[in-house]
C-alpha cells in the first residue's frame, strides 16, 4: 500500500506541499472549506474534499487517524489552524506538521500536540537574502551555524581555470563537491578539473570562507 | 563603503531578508507603512522609517535609486507592490527583487521591470515536502531537475558501519560529501570512515537514487 498524506488548506504553501508529495509518489488527500481551492486541485491530488477542518466529525467522517502525516498549512485563520490542530491530535494522528504564523502561535501548535511546526516566510527570507548578495548565487543550504552549501554560476573569472589554479581549497578554505555542466553532472571533481563559465558549482564551506569566495568570483564586481 | 539594500515590507518575509541580510554584513534600509513594523525592527537594521512606497516623492526623499538592491515584499496588497515596482523602476533603481502572490502578479511584474521574483510559501512547500517523507531528512536543496542534495540523520540503521559498508555509491549511486558530527565537518569522506547514529550526512545524488537511500535507512520503517 502507497503511503498516505493528508494537506489541510490549499493555499500557495499547502498547494506546492501536494504538488511535491504527489512527486515523491505518496498518496494524498487535500482538504480545504473552500470549493475553488479543492477543484484547483482536484486534478493533481489522489482525492481533494471541500471540508472544514474545524468540524471533528466531518474528519472523523474522512478517516482521517488513518493517514501517516497530516500537514495543516491554514495560515491567516490562527484559531481555526490551533482548532484543527487540536481535533487531529485527539483522533489519533500520530505525526502533525503545522504551518505557523508567528513564535506564539507556534508555542500554542507545540503544546496541542503538533510535532513540527513550520514558518515558510521565515525560512525563505534567509535564503533569499543570500540569492541578493551575489549575482551568481543560485541557491544555498544552512547546513549548520557555521557551514553552508551555496550552488554558484562559475562566471567568467573561473573560466578555463582549474580548480588548483583556483584556489579553492588551499586560499578559500571551500570544498567544490560537484560541477553541474548542462545535464551532465561531475561529482567530487578533481583537482585539475577545467572550468567552464557557465558551470554550476556546488560549494560547501565555512560560512565566512564561502563568502570571501563568493565575493572573489563575483560576476557583477 | 558598505553595500547597500533596501527592503520594502516588513512581513515574515520582509523581515526575514532583513535580518539575513544585516547578518550577511550590509547596510539595510526598511521600510513600512506600520509604525509598529517599523519599531519591530528599528534595533535589527542600519535604518528603519515608516513610509508609503506607493509615494513617489517619499521614496525619492529617502534617495532610494542609490540602493544596490530593493527588496518588495509587499504581500496581500497586489496593488500596492506593482505600483511600488513601477515606482522603483522609474526611479531608476537596478535590481528589484519582488515577492509574488501568484503567477498573474508574477507576468505584471516582470514587464514593468522587476528584475527577479520570489514564490516564498511555494518554493518552501517543496522544501518541507521532501523533510515530510522520511523522519531522518533535515533539509534539501534541488541541484537541478534530477539531482538533489539531503541532509539526513545516519539513524541507527547506518550506526558502526563504513560508507563502503553501507555500499552507499556503489548500490545506492550516491554520494556522501560531508559528515557533521557535533561541531565537527569531516569533508569528503573516504570510503572506510565509520558512520555513528548521530551523524548528519550531506548527500548527493539523483532524486531516484537519494529516495531509495532514504527510504532503505528511514529509521520509521
Ligand atoms: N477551517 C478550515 N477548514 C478547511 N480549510 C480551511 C479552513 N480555514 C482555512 N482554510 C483554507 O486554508 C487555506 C490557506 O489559508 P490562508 O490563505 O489563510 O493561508 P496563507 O498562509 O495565506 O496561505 P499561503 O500559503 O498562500 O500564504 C485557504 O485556502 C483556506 O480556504
Ligand atoms: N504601500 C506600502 N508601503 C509600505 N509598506 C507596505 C505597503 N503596503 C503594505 N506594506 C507592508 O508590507 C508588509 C507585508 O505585507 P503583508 O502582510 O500583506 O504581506 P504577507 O505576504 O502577508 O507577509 P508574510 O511574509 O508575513 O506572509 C506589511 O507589514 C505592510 O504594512
Ligand atoms: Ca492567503
Ligand atoms: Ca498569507
Ligand atoms: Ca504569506
Ligand atoms: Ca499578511
Amino acid at each position: 500500500m502507497k503511503r498516505q498524506f493528508a494537506v489541510i488548506g490549499l493555499g500557495r504553501f499547502g498547494g506546492s506541499v501536494c504538488c511535491a508529495l504527489i512527486e515523491q509518489g505518496v498518496e494524498v488527500l487535500a482538504i480545504d472549506q473552500c470549493e475553488a481551492k479543492v477543484n484547483q486541485y482536484r486534478d493533481v491530488v489522489t482525492h481533494a474534499v471541500v471540508a472544514d477542518s474545524t468540524d471533528e466529525q466531518a474528519l472523523r467522517h474522512l478517516g482521517i487517524r488513518n493517514f501517516e502525516h497530516v500537514i495543516v498549512a491554514i495560515g491567516d485563520n490562527i484559531q481555526a489552524s490551533i482548532l484543527t490542530t487540536l481535533i487531529l491530535d485527539e483522533l489519533g494522528v500520530e505525526h502533525i506538521t503545522v504551518k505557523a504564523q508567528n513564535d506564539y502561535h507556534e508555542k500554542v501548535l507545540v503544546k496541542i500536540g503538533a510535532e513540527r511546526i513550520v514558518h515558510p516566510e521565515r525560512d525563505m527570507g534567509a535564503r533569499i537574502a543570500h540569492h541578493l548578495m551575489s549575482k551568481n548565487v543560485l541557491d544555498y543550504l544552512e547546513v549548520s551555524d557555521k557551514y553552508s552549501i551555496i550552488e554558484m554560476f562559475a562566471g567568467s573569472k573561473m573560466h578555463a581555470k582549474t580548480l588548483v589554479e583556483l584556489n579553492v581549497r588551499a586560499a578559500f578554505g571551500c570544498n567544490v563537491m560537484a560541477i553541474k555542466r548542462g545535464a551532465e553532472m561531475i561529482v567530487s571533481p578533481k583537482a585539475d578539473q577545467l572550468i567552464e563559465q557557465d558551470d554550476l558549482l556546488i560549494v560547501l564551506g565555512a560560512d565566512e570562507d564561502i563568502k570571501r569566495f563568493e565575493q572573489m568570483f563575483d560576476d557583477t564586481k
